[in-house]
């Protein structure tokens, strides 16, 4: 399987894209996985233009010898090219699956919400950088290679339909066209490096928002690296999304195994069949 | 004229109550302040818990002898009690003017959307507290007891509709239902404290959503104490804000007087008479 990997938010080093790719000669040697030159361009915060941005991932995306986009990481960007990118995709992009989580929520949201593809929640290139990383990296491929049920989060069910969003993501998308429809999901949520008061803040947008599409319910991934604010906030982020969650008639699930970390687990977009 | 203060979001000192009624006293003899004591509770984040902010801001705005509600500061807490604080007004709420910013444009919109009363962006008694506060205190006391064009906008123009938002406050107000229709306004907005890339997410949020509403355009205001990020965001806030005006067919009309600041100007909600 040919695996094309682009950045549609910030850039990456030749030197980890190299640890990844041979990371994969080892674990998956049947895999391909294709760097695209843009995910080594620096603009500001980006890797490259907007412009440059859109046109790899719309490159890659429309090229039938790929079999999946990885998206390489995260950041900050995705939200810039989404809509226009998603509108430029012809029918190979509709046979591949897209992979990435965090900023990408932004590209897994509109292609979803377009009905291209098969959007998944999961590890990105990017973790490589993390304190054994290579286990979330292989976690990805093993989905990607050889849909190994095992990089599956683990309260997803069959039948079910689920997505998965970093929570200020998803507050940004809510309100935009790349918002897709969650009736009947189970909305998987993580947040990172966020004060609690702002996570606050976006669980009042999205349970709000949501109150009357009929999501199946939330569940709460990890939230982690929580900067510390002048004045406690005095809740949990499970207290915060509980109490948001009953406020709207939103069923609270408990917990779900994603987040910024090596454990981050796959949660495929819609019907897990 | 009789003022009613209360605190729906973070808690304010009696200290500097008291320093605001002084001045109150010495500029505007015939105002009365009348701080509710929910503006010293204090529980986590908060001044007080949602049932007693919620309270107290129902129980001023419901009571005939104040002419104006006065927020007295920001912080974060309004969105957890807007929507049902304005479910609960009545007849004595729809004439009277509610004055605020940041966070309180939470309920703000909730006012504006529910077409009850006068909603004015403009300064808190929580200004007294910075260098030169007093004269922001003073240009609010201005518009509530005298009306005084000077305390406005100077960008305002007769016959043309207006609103005023923090940037943040307005992308999570977005697809809830204390959002107000905007079309035909001039937006007024800014921020302070987020960094650009976050900034630059907010403005994606705002005007994709906007987009079709049909609003006269945007103006900016001050985006003041931006955080320093591991990388240069590569553009200045109004370099933002006209890429994403001139992506989604918004008119940018230039800067706005407005601001986390003693400068910050009076923008009332709706037509200007």
């Amino acid at each position: 399987m040919k695996i094309g990997i682009c950045a549609p938010a910030t850039p990456f080093s030749r030197e980890d894209a190299d640890r990844v790719s041979a990371l994969a000669a080892v674990h998956y040697p049947d895999a391909e996985l294709v760097f695209h030159k843009q995910c080594f361009l620096e603009k500001g915060h980006f890797a490259g233009t907007d412009a440059k941005r859109l046109e790899a991932f719309v490159a890659m995306a429309n090229d039938p010898a790929f079999g999946a986009i990885w998206f390489v990481r995260g950041g900050y960007g995705a939200c810039r090219i989404a809509g226009d990118a998603v509108g430029q995709l012809k029918a190979a992009a509709r046979s591949k699956t897209y992979i990435g989580y965090s900023d990408q929520g932004n590209l897994l949201a509109a292609l979803y919400a377009a009905g291209i593809g098969w959007p998944v929640h999961g590890p990105m290139p990017g973790d490589i950088r993390r304190a054994g990383g290579e286990k979330a990296v292989i976690r990805a491929l093993d989905w990607l290679v050889k849909a190994n049920p095992k990089s599956l989060e683990k309260n997803l069910k069959r039948n079910e339909k689920h997505v998965a969003f970093n929570a200020l993501t998803l507050a940004m998308i809510i309100g935009t066209p790349i918002m897709p429809d969650l009736k009947d999901h189970v909305v998987l949520i993580e947040e990172v490096s966020e004060h609690l008061y702002a996570f606050d803040r976006a669980m009042f947008n999205i349970t709000t928002a949501l109150k009357d599409v009929g999501i199946a319910g939330i569940r709460l991934g990890r939230v982690s690296d929580i900067p510390e604010n002048d004045r406690p906030f005095g809740e949990t982020a499970a207290q915060i999304t509980k109490r948001w969650c009953a406020k709207n008639g939103i069923e609270f699930l408990g917990a779900a195994d994603i987040g910024h970390d090596i454990d981050n687990k796959v949660v495929p977009f819609g019907m897990l069949a």
